[in-house]
């Protein structure tokens, strides 16, 4: 039998390149993309045959708190962890982490972004069983994606051909986005995987991991985890995570282990960090159009519509544009252009920080 | 002194290609579109020193009939001529002729379309003094716009370098859209001009060189103004007229003749064909953007924006579109595929018949 786990949910950043779909108040990983259902609401799902609700935790600021609790009823209140300010995934990660120690020291732990797709859950399942089997034998384990096509746009992790288990190979090394001519050499070489920031692990592994890589950063989140529950120590709490470094888990961790394992997976994962990526959330039409609303197209190709408008959207001759119709504003994006609507973000927060 | 001169203004066409911003119900030359007077408004503007309002004829359909009554409230009733059906320019301008003719057979006529934009009207209105000094000669006369571009869109003139009058050359040949190199050739030789349908004639030469041209048609036309004044006779003009020919001045008359007279002129003119042509309308900015409403841009090149609703339009990294943001419908288009806006309004008709 394996010991009990639990599920992280870091739920930090707006994603301002999705808007205007995703606003301040209303982040990528609360809005109602994929059947109704918000990609948050679909990542604590695809994990409930490892942990149920009560061992399900969200980290999170104070603004999504009351979102994400109406998004995830059947979550425990104290396991909607708030971070006083966005101090990196590595920070969030290992409170919750510390948090889950004392309520069950034995326990091992999965962390899983909160905007994330993922297509095929099958999939996904069988590779957390892999990394849960890992995990038991002691090994810092990640999920990683089987690249199908050169991205530059995401970090990759070498596996060797060792494997600690089967279907889990051991891996020495994260890497940086590469350039176009080094992604498709890692596509070739074919033991380059996304790293989608999926992380498994025996808690008292990564903890003791994590304080010898930081053991700064760790004396002071175990004294803000032995404050957690004490109401007069809000203000305390506050102070100290404030004076905290931004530490992610790649930068803070993975780069000081010598090894580690890696679970290779396909299964339609897409992080849609921008509408360059959107399309892969909803299906595309034979002119690989993705529409939602009332769309009439003549030759149009490759693009996405997103209206909650109540009229048509007519499209002619247009290519790769992105087009979000809402109530208080249209966006028009060339998709290869799409990581510059954070540009027109950062003038909506001067001009107009009601639309942002 | 010159013969009285009256002015006709054929107001057919809805100009579908500029959809959704002209409908069947409300076409290109009934918009607002210039310092909120319609193309419409200032045609019959541009003519006013030398036809007052009782000079003014319209002829259009009979839906159209109360919105130009009601935008050009000076221009006595009996002046708003309505034909029928559609018959072409020819078959309107001939009827308007005769009914002039019967009220002032000395009369001069000029013929101006409903929907053309002219930016410098002083040159126009020394374009048209030139061409009824011509006219009053007794020559078939046109003006012809002086080309700056090679363009493919329009039928050109040409004229010889034999002078009627300062300003004013004979010609022999209206010629077809020609293809880019030919339009090239054109421009390079100087003698082209682009076909504003834009005619100044004596009525009386006019309806004697029409005549020869088109005999039947002709007959058929003077028995229908023998009628136009008699209430009895209106189904008798109704079912004659829906059995004319369409027939266009260019056709039906010019190609008959041997020679006429061209006033060439430049004054920013534009027939406003389509969203291509549209910019041509707003005064444009650095990056050659035209926008009405709200608009926000980071990169946006060549682009039209036409914005009646309340909220921004944000563009990142596109070119050369058209968007026109109703309360109804939303069209974006790449302005070189401009012209098959009109697929799109062919659909409507059938699927939703409200939005054409």
């Amino acid at each position: 039998m394996y010991r009990d786990f639990y599920t992280v949910i870091p739920a930090g950043g707006a994603g301002t390149r999705l808007w205007p779909l995703s606003r301040a108040h209303r982040p990528k990983f609360l809005l109602p993309l994929i059947g109704g259902r918000s990609l948050l609401q679909l990542t604590a799902q695809r994990v409930e045959p490892f942990s149920p609700p009560d061992r399900i935790y969200t980290v999170s600021g104070a603004a999504h708190l009351a979102s994400i609790a109406r998004q995830l009823p059947e979550l425990p209140e104290q396991n909607l962890l708030v971070e006083p300010g966005m101090r990196g995934t590595g920070t969030a990660i290992t409170l919750a982490a510390l948090l889950i120690a004392r309520r069950d020291p034995e326990a091992i732990m999965g962390s899983f972004a909160a905007d994330h797709k993922i297509g095929d859950t099958a999939a996904f399942r069988r590779a957390l069983a892999s990394a849960i089997e890992s995990a038991n034998e002691g090994y810092l384990t990640t999920i990683g994606i089987e690249p199908d096509r050169p991205e530059t746009g995401y970090g990759y992790i070498e596996r060797s051909d060792d494997r600690a288990l089967p279907g889990a190979y051991f891996a020495h090394r994260f890497v940086e986005k590469p350039d176009l001519a080094t992604a498709e050499q890692f596509l070739a070489n074919g033991r380059y995987l996304w790293n989608a920031s999926m992380f498994v692990w025996r808690i008292d592994v990564f903890l003791s991991e994590f304080e010898r890589a930081q053991p700064e950063l760790f004396a002071a989140l175990q004294r803000i985890a032995d404050w957690w529950e004490d109401d007069r120590r809000q203000e305390d709490i506050e102070r100290a995570w404030l004076d905290l470094p931004v530490t992610t888990i790649d930068q803070g961790l993975m780069e000081h282990v010598d090894r580690f394992v890696v679970v290779p997976v396909e299964m339609g994962w897409s992080d849609i960090g921008d509408w360059k990526g959107f399309s892969e959330l909803v299906e595309a039409d034979a002119d690989a159009n993705c529409f939602q609303g009332e769309v009439i197209a003549e030759e149009a190709n490759r693009c996405v519509v997103w209206s909650e408008q109540d009229r048509p959207v007519a499209l002619v001759g247009v290519e790769n544009l992105a087009i979000i119709d809402l109530a208080d504003a249209l966006l028009v994006v060339d998709r290869e252009k799409a990581q510059n609507v954070r540009a027109i973000v950062s003038k909506l927060e001067r001009e107009r920080p009601d639309l942002t």
